[in-house]
């Protein structure tokens, strides 16, 4: 069954299942109730297009491992748009949460249809994952459709827990280290090892299993999470200075940045000082360079790296599928900085 | 099992499972994303006690149909949780949408600790209330978990739909009857429909009864709607004149204000003419009672009334839980204007 795997065709079946989930397009009264949500998607409205979609990592990662786990894939399609639609909610309410005007180059939902719509906007987003996750039913069995449940609702609750110590971090002059980790494995971790957990609660692994592809899952987010860091100070588009590319501009406590304060030297001295303004960001940046921030969190990187590739050996992913997931790991670990 | 009952015993225990779903209170970094939540359940903060709890309706009618359908009650519980943790949830949210200060007598979530963590506090509830749920395959079986599943998240999708209409409908001039009622649907009685649904999907009733039941809570929410909506403009509080008891001052297009509308008289000349003032309410209220909208809107409360207690007598509620259903139906329909 994985013999003839290939990535497009599981993108475009993860395409046809989201519209699944979508359902019926509403009568005349609800027309805009649905726009708002596969204008979100990238499907409707100004810009629409694969550029607005985003590379639906998270579905992907869910099949591919359901398929290395020795299940069928196309059994995990519910809760493969499920996990896309999830992400998508919280991302309809951070943009509200962060003020963010923009998001992958158009308007975002609450800029263009206000905030009280935007929040029930993504209230529905959220409803239509659960919603589609249950279709399980129809695809597994019932004791492997409750668990998964139970699995993707509790990587929300993680998801809520991670989103408050990041809002609540904004207003904090200093984090321990430990905290970034905890925020960082709620916000982004939980619902990568989600994916992973799904993928192999479908294919019906043991236990053992499960928790090994849920571990690579976590980790990978994890360690995805400390190279968005690098790339948000060093990156190419960052350095250019530009205040919606640069995490010094943006004022973000990323590990970089924590890093730097706990060493209470000039990089930790001129953010005390007030807003970065954009002609400082490739001077700051070499001072936290300079002062080990990039090494240090380069270094969590890889550890977390060898750590999700530790775990997915455990895991023994199997065939085509097992491959491409291996490689889908280490491009999305070992991008250019 | 239902001769012993009696509401406050089903009361005690609706508060103890709400506690078991709010689950470990967290550690020091989660203190305060739990206070926001133990605070909008009246358990916390400034305020609390059993006046800021809200009376529990919805999961009080849920045990209640689940005993007289001949269910278990206990069994119930996980899913009498979760449409008060569900109600709850739309209640934060709705706050934000409405800008509401103040809720049951006390500052609302938003207003006490911002927007963006209120957001994400309801988003906290919502998943809480569906984990809560999730439960019922501790105390009934899988079959019935996901069928109470797939019910409450459609009710959530209605509500969706619902809240969509009403913030849509505030932007508009006049409004068609029907789009009232779809609203209605939505926004109250979805959720009042599958509290009684899930009672007799708990005790296991055969389709046709759980069917009857749902209809029952339906109906329900929509005439109680209506009845809230005549005391909204001529219940004792709203004509005092209070900005926040009037729905005529609130500006609110409820049923009466919609019939009025319709009649193209005095009333309708005088709300296109700009917000209504304190001192106006009682003779707007008297004009809208001659041109026939206190009639019409009884009517119509009457009318639902009726069809939600013959779907009560056709779900053949049984003994003591019965009765006390039907004397709750009752008191909430026929509430003093």
């Amino acid at each position: 069954m994985t013999d003839d795997l290939n990535t497009q065709e599981l993108l475009d079946a993860i395409e046809g299942e989201l519209h699944k989930s979508l359902g019926d397009q509403g009568n005349g009264e609800l027309r805009q109730y649905y726009s708002m949500l596969t204008y979100h998607l990238g499907w409707e409205g100004e810009g629409a297009g694969p550029e607005a979609r985003g590379k639906r990592v998270r579905p992907l990662l869910l099949l591919l491992t359901c398929a290395a786990a020795g299940g069928d894939w196309q059994n995990a399609l519910p809760a493969a748009a499920a996990v896309e639609l999830i992400h998508n909610f919280s991302l309809i309410h951070d943009d509200i949460q962060d003020n963010s005007p923009i998001r992958r180059g158009r308007e975002t939902v609450w800029k263009r249809w206000g905030v009280a719509q935007a929040i029930n906007a993504g209230d529905a987003m959220f409803t239509l994952a659960h919603l589609s996750l249950l279709r399980l039913e129809r695809t597994t069995s019932l004791t492997i459709t409750t668990q998964a449940a139970n699995t993707l609702q509790l990587a929300c609750l993680q998801l809520t827990k991670g989103q408050y110590l990041d809002l609540e971090f904004e207003t904090q002059a200093q984090l321990p280290m430990k905290a970034y980790w905890q925020m960082v494995g709620g916000k982004t971790a939980a619902l990568l090892g989600a994916c992973t957990e799904l993928g192999a609660i479908v294919a019906n692994a043991p236990q053992s299993r499960r928790e090994a592809f849920r571990d690579f899952g976590y980790r990978l987010g994890l360690a995805f999470q400390a190279q968005d860091d690098i790339l948000g100070i060093w990156g190419d588009a960052a350095l250019t200075g530009k205040s919606n590319e640069s995490d010094l501009i943006a004022g973000k406590k990323s590990l970089p940045v924590i890093y730097g304060l706990e060493q209470e030297g000039p990089f930790a001295a001129r953010w005390a000082h007030g807003p970065i303004q954009p002609q400082e960001t490739k001077a700051l940046a070499d001072q936290l360079e300079n002062e080990g921030a990039h090494t240090y969190t380069q270094e969590s990187a890889s550890k977390m790296t060898e750590q999700a590739l530790q775990s997915l050996s455990e895991a023994n992913p199997q065939g085509q599928a097992g491959e491409i997931l291996i490689s889908l790991a280490n491009r999305l670990l070992r991008r250019e900085v």
